[in-house]
């Protein structure tokens, strides 16, 4: 197999809400199972606090390390939403309103109690040459602006926008995984994963523990972009399983 | 109210699991909580793959920026488990065995089917130098180095290895937070919450929207190291939302 380019992403998590406990991130999981469909890898995360300097340090080393970086949060309407601007500096350019932002949230909030008042209108700032990400949940756009691109916080927002940029990202081949559980305690399997593993280059065994219905197990996951590779390393460690005396599942436990 | 030095934190999440989006990673929320009540604020994390170089870089990174570091993962039996490699790496130090941690690992396989075999123990390697943590849930312990705890990666062993720790790290006073519900769309209420933050310096207002029961509405969570000043800005802010009209509730909805 000719070896590929390997497209990258990072995510950058902005928000105080996350690092104080009080809200569990769902985002890390979400965009990581899409950039799988998209041939993009998540290769890193970074969660920071709601302050400008510390948003710009964490863009600018992540946009220009990874092909993409995706930021979820810190872009509703309160004091506390200051990833555009964070974003708009760490580009060097100044925050301007984006004419279809505008027109959009006109749009929304047309007949809704306050109409489109000045904290609202926030939601139409974006830094200068910046374009839009559709957001067909809610009015409030996201924003791309050279490979950054600013999901929302709430979830099933950045879903759907999300969802708007499926097939417009250029990627590789997704990642495929392979699952096969056992009723065997990973430290008694380890010699054998090393090895099957070592046996089939440019593919990786990850090892899960965990106790279900009263006993101990693993499920052991075989990640390659090359699906067929997957597929035979699969086959191949529910045969080395089976021989050391296991009754390996498919598919996982 | 003099001004006191605040304790910071970070977290290196160590593991291709949590980046592939197979599993949702639960470790943040839980030691951003306890660090809480440590007097410790959890100010960055970073989630890195299993590869030594690109663990080493986020711990030098962190452990020098912040008062202490905690890592979760990699420390189970198996080769994916290079979480002890890339620290000892890290500190420019040796990996040898702890005797303390193969005796209690010895204890702990006696009896058990396969023993105290080589993969377990992996489990009882540490940097050169360091310490253990205690492990009240399973075998094997965690590890402490300088300022970094090396803690497991299954979210119950990881609590209760945080369990072990209590009272042991020196911090400031906990954070209070105060949270205030209101059945309002946060967009009405910015320029009213920015207004309340900035007249009592020293908290941070967060606004949190929900659509529940039919209903937009949002927390708004203000946190300070002064839990006087918190509950103060706590009832300022209920009487500011009273006179708009709103009918907040205290503790949340």
């Amino acid at each position: 197999m000719a070896s590929q380019r390997v497209w990258t992403a990072a995510l950058a998590v902005i928000g105080d809400e996350i690092l104080s406990g009080r809200t569990q991130d769902k985002n890390v999981a979400q965009l990581a199972t899409w950039l799988n469909v998209q041939g993009i890898r998540l290769a890193e995360v970074r969660i920071v606090p709601d302050l400008e300097e510390r948003i710009v340090e964490a863009v600018n080393a992540l946009r220009e390390r990874y092909d993409y970086l995706f930021t979820t949060g810190g872009i509703g309407p309160t004091h506390d939403d200051i990833t555009v601007d964070a974003i708009a500096a760490a580009f060097g350019v100044p925050v301007v309103i984006h004419p279809e932002a505008r027109a959009i949230l006109e749009n929304y909030y047309r007949g809704r109690p306050g109409g489109l008042n000045e904290a609202r209108l926030r939601m139409a700032r974006v830094p200068e040459g910046a374009e839009l990400i559709a957001n067909p949940s809610s009015g409030a756009p996201g924003v791309k602006i050279g490979n950054v691109y600013i999901l929302a916080g709430v979830p099933h927002i950045a879903a759907s926008m999300m969802e708007a940029l499926t097939g417009t990202l250029e990627g590789g081949r997704p990642v495929v995984s392979v699952t096969v559980g056992a009723r065997a305690a990973e430290s008694e399997v380890a010699d054998l994963l090393r090895e099957t593993e070592e046996a089939h280059p440019g593919v990786a065994i990850g090892s899960y523990p965990f106790f279900k219905d009263g006993t101990y197990g693993a499920n052991f996951v075989v990640r390659s972009d090359d699906g067929e590779l997957a597929r035979e390393t699969g086959s191949d460690l529910i045969e080395r399983l089976r021989e050391a005396g296991y009754e390996p599942v498919e598919g996982g436990i």
